[in-house]
């Protein structure tokens, strides 16, 4: 049974116990909400990991991205960004590989990996049909299917399908036309098929048969965004809207199977469209939990689109948002390296937990107040120690030490809070 | 005249006229905003640089802080830092030295600054009393005014006034009791004063005469928050907002007597409060431009508060705040480096950029739409020249050439905006 299908059945699995206790939250309301969809344990029935825990009420999930491509295709290289992912905090992680031998590529990264690992199934399969049949329309549905029973098989945990890309959507797109029309790129191999065999998208009109693989290993449905806007101009468009309602059908009917999903959402957004965005997905899809990219609230800063990401990310998280995928500052420019990851990661993990302490995540602002109680005495040791990347801090500290060592070197002997103890105990 | 009682007489000053067509905004809007306050024109009568112009309608605008402290004192290190901080788009530069010999300190920065200059020169009475009297306890009101006159007349072009710490905040202070009493280093030397000499704030009894050499230079008051929280878990308390009450009141005595005002805000302010904490400067001081430090969302993140910063200064901006003080890398840790401030400036220009495109700033969204079409048909020059930073950018994509010049590294031979242009063009 998957784990909705437990807790449909007043079930408590060995999973929702843990991530009760995890998340601080009853055994009960847990129980009800994986019930409902509105809380998912990611976690394919194989694998022998904690599940991701992502939904109503817990805390903001951040996934980092992996993967090759035709120019880095390093097994090495991509398990040493696996390492550093985990290491900085990532709850998950994708791999998006495109590069080399994807096959085995995954299965390294699932086997090093203690994190939940999602992928987008329709790279292979689009990739195993260029290179065997010549061209990715050649692809079919059986192709699909094969692909994400091998992947769920080797125990995958968490799928992107873009089966929301219907007709209907793209000739919604054609009609209202974009600055850059897709940049999904999932979401663009499909559509390049949909365009030549003037079909319906497979991933579609397959949909039962793709609840039925995850079904059998309780894969969490992520349910893709291929209209995701590449820039602020496009977002919220009508294209982007309709493949919503899809999705929302989509989810509906996932979870009639006891398949558990999730909802990808954008991309680049301003930020006084987030709020909206996050409110229609979380009506239209049943309260399904959120999985947003970003957002990026502006085009213009390559190089520093952790910064973008960060500031969409906590706007979304604090508005619902549930699980942000991280962005890099690589972002735009190429594939991100170990140190891309690491400033990816962290600056996702402030994004969730800003959100979260406004969202009363339990336990989120005594985090704060405990860092606050050691900067008031200016307790280094502790300081460092709770700070989200501990090692940096430390290196910062390092790199300048004042006269008197329990102050820093911004204001030295004038230190603000050394000067109030004296006055306010 | 002062650019306010230029406006208020109907008289379109040049700064006037040049902002005008710096922010795209008509000369009569402007001329009545800055006659009511709602928009400050920065500048010392006596200097000869474009103004700093501040609030409604207009791009908000960035400050970086400079300065040295006991353990940091190199004059040709701040200088080099204000090179820095200018190359990167600081619309401002605030000189909070404490270290070395602080006049000779700030006559240089000024000499070198082709941006508005502030500080806060309540430091420079404070160190002079602990100097020549032996104690910054011994300062009179005198001894303060002196040197405002005197900075004044060196071309300062705004001053951090913390006026508005009064005996009845600090009775609320010490009533209601914070997790951090204060952070603020110029609220600092002002609470100590007024805890060992037990009189009211000399910056307070005194505003009329520092209204007065305001005037007469056209220096624009910045109406210090001395009650700024210091953590997350203090924010908008009654201690903060008391303060504010009485900011409020200095400013309509200040622009009752033709004096330029601008209003500082917090802090640490989780991102729930952030409107609030807008909404209620914006009303209570008349619409007076709102300079906010951060906002810092969380506490957890040193090493990395110029990300915090952004967040919460991206959302202050979007619900109207005016002027964002940046937050650097090193803040909690160390005064900051070259690097940091690079860093420092272009977070919180990203946040105010990002505020901008929502404000409906005139232009803001058309830098999106440009780097969009670039992206778009994989113009690589271009869209570099458009980055906010384009050094950065260039550097990444110069690491990480793709074997095909037109895509990148991150989906090589399987871009999705290259692809998708075959389909819709």
């Amino acid at each position: 049974m998957t784990q909705i299908e437990l807790a449909r059945s007043d079930k408590l699995s060995p999973e929702m116990r843990w991530a009760a206790r995890d998340e601080r939250l009853s055994p009960d309301v847990l129980k009800e909400r994986v019930g409902r969809g509105s809380i998912v344990l990611i976690k394919n029935k194989k694998r022998k990991i904690k599940p991701c825990v992502v939904g109503e009420g817990t805390r903001t999930k951040v996934n980092a991205n992996l993967g090759t491509s035709r120019d880095k295709l390093s097994l090495k290289k991509e398990l040493k960004k696996l390492q550093i992912a985990i290491h900085y905090g990532a709850d998950a992680v994708m791999d998006l590989s495109t590069g080399g031998d994807i096959k085995k590529l995954r299965k390294a990264i699932l086997e090093h990996s203690s994190v939940a690992l999602g992928t987008v199934p329709i790279y292979e399969a689009a990739i195993n049909a260029q290179n065997k049949k010549g061209h990715l329309s050649r692809m079919t549905a059986d192709d699909i299917l094969d692909v994400l029973e091998g992947q769920a098989r080797d125990g995958v945990d968490f799928f992107t399908v873009h089966s929301g890309i219907t007709q209907a959507v793209l000739s919604r797109l054609k009609k209202q036309r974009r600055l850059i029309s897709a940049v999904s790129r999932g979401g663009s191999f499909l559509i390049e098929w949909m365009m030549l065999n003037k079909k319906e998208n497979p991933m579609y009109e397959y949909f039962d048969n793709i609840i039925e693989i995850a079904k059998k290993y309780d894969i969490t449905l992520s349910l893709g965004d291929g209209m995701r806007p590449g820039t602020i101009a496009d977002a919220t468009d009508r294209a982007q809207i309709q493949e919503l309602i899809t999705l929302g059908e989509l989810a509906d009917r996932a979870r009639k199977n006891d398949v558990q999903v999730i909802i990808e959402g954008p991309g680049h957004v301003p930020m006084d469209q987030i709020e909206a965005n996050v409110t229609i997905e979380k009506k239209m899809c049943g309260n399904a939990p959120f999985y947003v990219l970003g957002p990026l609230v502006t085009d213009i800063a390559p190089g520093y689109d952790h910064i973008v990401g960060a500031i969409g990310g906590a706007i979304a998280a604090s508005h619902g948002a549930d699980f942000l995928c991280y962005v890099t500052p690589s972002e735009h420019l190429r594939i991100p390296d170990g140190n891309d990851i690491r400033e990816g990661v962290i600056a996702s993990r402030i994004a969730a937990h800003a959100a979260d302490i406004v969202k009363r995540v339990p336990g989120a602002l005594d985090w704060d107040k405990e860092m606050s109680k050691h900067r008031a005495a200016r307790n280094w040791k502790e300081q460092i120690k709770k700070s989200i990347d501990p090692a940096k801090a430390a290196l910062y500290r390092k790199s300048s030490i004042p006269k008197d060592k329990d102050v820093c070197t911004m204001c030295s002997n004038y230190c603000s809070m050394r000067t109030m103890e004296k006055y306010f105990k």
